[in-house]
């Protein structure tokens, strides 16, 4: 079955590559563009989904600082 | 408008990220995963949805070896 992994930096927690994406735009001529976040996603086939839990917590994402949500394809 | 961005590796370009994932997985007792593909994800909110596009091909993508898809949410 396939899954799809998204992981965010926590609310609260810094996001450095989202605040230089942010701060690039406009010099590059995008204007009106913010909020940005940056995050990882991972896309994986699995025979049992009910690990997928299990697998985001012990190696896919920092629960520490990172949020992850999983999307079932 | 919100929106997501999910960013690939391009079909036949090394994803070595993935492939460590794969390694790492059944040292880590769990089996029966596969195909794993990491990538990035942007969330932003934009203004003008239309230049999505170009913002992706320009900055936050590199189009010579990675694919993107635009999510509206």
């Amino acid at each position: 079955m396939k899954a799809r992994v998204l992981i965010r930096p926590k609310e609260g927690i810094l996001d450095p590559q989202g605040k230089a994406v942010e701060r690039a735009l406009p010099a590059l001529g995008f204007e009106g563009i913010g909020n940005v976040h940056v995050g990882r996603m991972v896309e994986l086939e699995a025979e049992d989904p009910e690990r997928l839990d299990e697998l985001c917590e012990k190696l896919l994402a920092n629960p520490l600082i990172e949020d992850y949500e999983i999307q079932h394809l």
